[in-house]
């Protein structure tokens, strides 16, 4: 399976009055990660939902483990890969380290969503394509 | 058990450009709704940082799902509860709702976190008074 | 000239490792109280958006001075009117109390914005329809 | 005068419903960059604080032009000086470029600012040291 691996460095604004990484920001660090995992695969983002009439990839469930802080001024790097397709839905994981030490994990599940103006929110899950998932074998 | 419902206005800024919700800021969403749970318990986070020592109420695991997007312009209300009390960790369930549609869940654990500037990161989890518990009873 | 007062709470979330709020924090409520203004006057933004092809009123210009720090747990008031019309931009100005005490002000300029799709953007600016300019008499 | 190079990679969560880059990223795009410029400088913001005392840099004034639109996918590039030094401030300009078109300009006041209990704010303003600006030659 391809994986991916990115550099993220933890700037003063991701964290909080703890000092520390404010969660939320490690699944901004997450869903980025994503995004260049499927970069590495050949597909930039914004190319990617033109061609194949994509509204997005959003999620319907995200999960994290957090193991120790993280802090400004601080390198991390995120291991990330799909795990898993469905359909039109997929996993990706994500490891996060500081140096050697695993620092938190993240899972994410995605919908290849296209735009459908018939529906009321104007989008719907639609089966991924073949040669989508074989850019990751 | 005490529970809470917040009120929160999706600002344009909270949506990414599928229009809809960018997922991290319903973990923001969410934390804003312990902090409000826990006011409502008699607890404003200044104040209960500086009695009890604190550093914060960090997280270890956060996880949510996303059934229906949300958009800018929409109000979503928030319940909150505690589902679980550990010795120096709690559980926190949120359930958000679009009118009657449950449109997203989340759920946290943290750790009751004092300021110890003898270890390297500075902090270290600490048993929870009964006294806190007591409040949300 | 119309004018908006839009009560803000200060999240956690806001702050950064200094325990006060990140000053780009203060640019998202300056836009979600523009926003606001907008609603007031009847413009409720994603109806105002397939109403006029919008693509947004997106900024030319901001800038805010701060004159003390705000902190997680105050509530703030800011207040909020449009300050000059153009052919196609508008200035908006938004004064930030603390109980009495004006603690921040922001200035934004934008542009009444309509997509373009021949443009490599996507996007520029129009004439702001004179009924628009009108509600906020 | 020192000046700084940082690269950065627009991500698909720092954009908004109309595609483009929210605002309020940029300013966190320039605080990323002073953090930057002081590290080139010798600085690293978690040693520059602990070794001084500093509660950090906040501002007193921040203001940007934005002259094009950025979108998700594209890197910029931002260079980084500090234009101006007062007695307890400084004043820093970011110019940041999309290949070699000037996007977006921003400009920050600064406040060097050092704890004190004494203070219902905890922080005050202080004299810079000479061996700071000194190292921005």
């Amino acid at each position: 399976m391809l994986s991916n691996r990115k550099e993220i460095h933890v700037e003063w604004g991701d964290c909080d009055p703890a000092g520390i990484v404010y969660f939320p920001r490690f699944f901004e660090y997450f869903d980025a990660c994503t995004n260049a995992l499927f970069e590495k695969a050949g597909f930039r983002k914004a190319e990617m939902l033109k061609h194949y009439g994509l509204v997005g990839i959003p999620l319907v469930e995200a999960s994290a483990q957090f193991y120790a802080p993280a802090s400004f001024g601080e390198t991390v790097v995120v291991e990330s890969r799909i795990v898993a397709w469905g359909r039109s839905s997929f996993r990706v994981e994500h490891k996060l380290y500081i140096g050697k030490a695993l620092t938190a994990e993240g899972r994410e599940k995605r919908v290849w969503t296209v735009r459908d103006a018939k529906l009321q929110k104007g989008m719907r899950g639609q089966v991924i394509p073949e040669e989508v998932k074989a850019k990751f074998g």
